[in-house]
């Protein structure tokens, strides 16, 4: 009962601070009515500080409102938040060949070229789900084209943009399978479903049989073509949150097929990588380590990422949702009282995104070039609709399902 | 009388830790005895930890032993490291365009692209003192043609690898008319006059009345093509270290040239920076700031890097030397008890690179990607340098003379 009923204070907090804060935040602060799309350079107190518009960061808001509008209330001023920068990156996201931008300037002339995949990722997750928010044809094209974009490129995401001598060291990175994993799910209604089944399939052989190392149990982002582990810098690399992160992609799958034995292992892995990467001294979780234990290139290894944090609680969520082990919510109530202590402002709206290892601000500003309207409204929403779900679950039986 | 003693003690501390300590350091950790080039990813202690070798630091450490050998001590193990260096770059530095890789692994089989210009830029350095301490003609040949290379690529440093769409907003970078003044001393022997004069006189104006804000008094990372500021995060940029190495550059220039209002001006620039980038709170100087005091695109911006203050003490000292401003001294005085005290590691050889805000260390390695065989060590031999020469000053009169 005890237990319960912090479900249901958990569920309710997630949902107001979704609704009566973050959202509202973006709503109130991030539009630019005079060009469409979206200001994500917001400062604590979401005043613009520079007018720059990412296109990651541009798409995931797209996707976010577009959402919020099918699975929270089909409220008109969200469909019409997704409309103004959908609008927007229809006209300028794309050069000729039809890649997507990295960076456009506040009117969307092109910045950065498309210099990888990940733009057209997320354009083609924004807009899948634009496309069923607004029955917009045209959306529906673009989601499609943008998908084709990452299937043509996936094998060599950066193009001629990557600097590395690929015959020498050949790596492959754990952000292409994980991205595909949760993309192809977005995706879903507009696929083939023999070609989801298989692109599957093969995200998740890849991750947990490549990328994931059985030893360990941690996950690497980068690993040799055959998953054979490679003792440079990339090769030692360990991104804790991004590990976590893939777990939850992976386990959403697994919950979909009913594999529970997957599910269970992508729990193993979260446990794990949490144990390993938990700071003991200062407490969250590092942003970067070595498997080795030697000097991480990423100067930034030790800073406490808002991602990282909400990522875990999703993962966390859901794998108790999904096993009902108590590691889970041993876990949960530990970056939960981490997180909300620390990340989110009691005096103005949103959370902040940077702390440094000792859990202190270092970054005051609520949104910049990586920062939008994404990770802390998609776990608000996600954590809401999983506690929600665990509260009211004597009333049904069955544990093996999430509605996130 | 008493800052004479100060002269001698300081001049004794940087000679005995150059040659007994950071020096002895390199000869006994970084050579490769089987592939020839140096181990830079050197623990606390010296053990290699990574056997990737990065161009900028091969080449930066066959300068600093050839220039050793040419200014502190003909010793032959100097010369013979600095050769060590030269022949593995010989072999395995250079694509087939001649164009410098940024990075090899153990062999030599190249790891990443020559993808901006500072491969090259440091390898002009390096085989031009090679060439002077060895007299080979080899070397001699490879620095006009890595010289040639960084003319040829100066107006687009990062050729096919460039990320930007340059027509949008048209950006230049101080690191590369900072790094021609340097450059071109390093090869004034090989060079015709009046090259060199012209060369040196389009440096100076670009740093001097495009980079430098008069207003502030600070110096830009980057500005508009004709030298004006751009409200972005790149044209907001400030890099204090960056800036102050500049200003010993063309203090150095300067100073060949009896510029003595341009010395002073340098000097009035070294002491901006250092108001507006100290840290008040925790001491030491920031590594990145943005102009506007809006937060910067790097998480690492309030870290405290060995480079920046080695830099920042060269430049006082020559200030100083070239115009003995108090101010310099009294600065030099805070800096140089800052660095001695947190970046010096009493217990093992070599400097520290990288400290978190209030002093802490971050990262205890003493080479690395980034950190090799040359901040440290230039340092000492100009500091030291500096120092001699003020300490002897009374007998010689003529205050306007350095031999760094």
């Amino acid at each position: 009962m005890e237990k319960k009923e912090s479900f249901k204070e958990w569920s309710n907090l997630y949902r107001s601070t979704l609704l009566d804060n973050v959202i509202l935040f973006w709503m109130t602060h991030s539009l630019d009515e005079k060009h469409g799309g979206f200001f994500t350079c917001l400062d604590e107190k979401g005043n613009v500080f520079d007018t720059d518009k990412f296109v990651w960061l541009q798409n995931r808001q797209v996707w976010m409102f577009s959402v919020l509008f099918l699975r929270v209330e089909a409220k008109p001023e969200w469909l019409e938040m997704a409309r103004k920068g959908a609008e927007f990156l229809r006209e300028h996201g794309r050069d000729s060949n039809g890649d997507w931008y990295f960076a456009l300037d506040r009117t969307g002339r092109p910045l950065v070229q498309p210099y990888n995949i990940f733009s057209d990722c997320f354009a083609a997750m924004a807009f899948s789900q634009f496309a069923l928010a607004s029955k917009c044809d045209w959306a529906q094209e673009i989601a499609l084209q943008a998908y084709g974009n990452v299937l043509r490129r996936m094998n060599n995401p950066k193009g001629k943009y990557s600097k590395s001598v690929h015959e020498t060291r050949p790596l492959k990175s754990l952000a292409v399978p994980m991205i595909l994993a949760n993309l192809t799910l977005e995706m879903e209604w507009l696929l083939d479903p023999e070609k989801v089944a298989n692109i599957l399939d093969d995200t998740i052989h890849q991750v947990m049989n490549q990328f994931l190392d059985k030893e360990t149990g941690l996950i690497f982002e980068n690993v040799a073509l055959d998953g054979s582990f490679v003792d440079c810098f990339e090769g030692r690399l360990l991104n804790p949150g991004h590990g976590i992160e893939a777990m939850w992609f992976i386990m959403d799958v697994a919950n979909r097929r009913n594999d529970q034995t997957l599910v269970n292992r992508c729990v193993d892995v979260v446990l794990s990588i949490l144990e390993h990467s938990w700071d003991k001294e200062f407490e969250g979780i590092f942003y970067f380590l070595d498997c080795k234990g030697y000097p991480p290139q990423q100067l930034e290894w030790d800073q406490k990422l808002w991602w990282v944090h909400l990522e875990t609680l999703v993962a966390l969520a859901m794998g108790y949702q999904l096993t009902r082990r108590e590691e889970c919510l041993d876990w949960y109530q530990k970056v939960h009282f981490y997180a909300w202590n620390r990340f989110y402002d009691p005096e103005n709206k949103e959370w902040f995104g940077y702390l440094n290892r000792r859990g202190e601000v270092l970054l005051r500003m609520k949104g910049g070039k990586w920062k939008g309207c994404f990770h802390v409204p998609r776990a608000m929403m996600m954590c809401w609709k999983l506690f929600e779900s665990l509260s009211q679950e004597e009333l049904i039986p069955n544990h093996s399902k999430t509605d996130s």
